[in-house]
């Protein structure tokens, strides 16, 4: 099935919320250098760090590259969050 | 790997753009069906209409269940859309 037109865009800000402001800068710092070496995501997606909370905005075309996204986001947060957990 | 705690929350809201009103009216309207035959997302889910967009506010505690709903909100629209391109 080819995806229909009518989809025109698929937009997301995430907010993922931790116990710390510290928690959120590790996990942001370790997070970032996940992000910059998978620049195909770069240009619809941004990641920054508020306080105790990271926010992800995701922009995509459709459905399919919106999921990608979300999908690098969640693996590259669980990763950093088992690592957080080793060196704890 | 048991998920850490620092993590406590991931909520998300997800604008979805079509070509048209009657375009959103006609996914969302597909949509809500599959929605309210899911109840365990609901209390972590909702879909709204508002003119050209459907938009999907999402709030889970960890990022396992915010994942499956996110997965779970985009197969609805993308069997929607594969409906939507048969019926027209």
């Amino acid at each position: 099935m080819i995806e229909s037109t009518p989809l025109k865009n698929v937009s997301s800000n995430i907010n993922i919320e931790f116990d710390s402001e510290k928690q959120a800068q590790l996990i942001y710092d370790s997070i970032l250098l996940e992000f910059e070496t998978a620049p195909d995501y770069r240009s619809s997606m941004t990641i920054t760090v508020e306080g105790k909370s990271i926010i992800i905005n995701i922009d995509a075309e459709d459905s399919t590259s919106f999921r990608a996204s979300i999908n690098s986001a969640i693996k590259w947060i669980k990763l950093s969050l088992e690592i957080n957990n080793l060196t704890n």
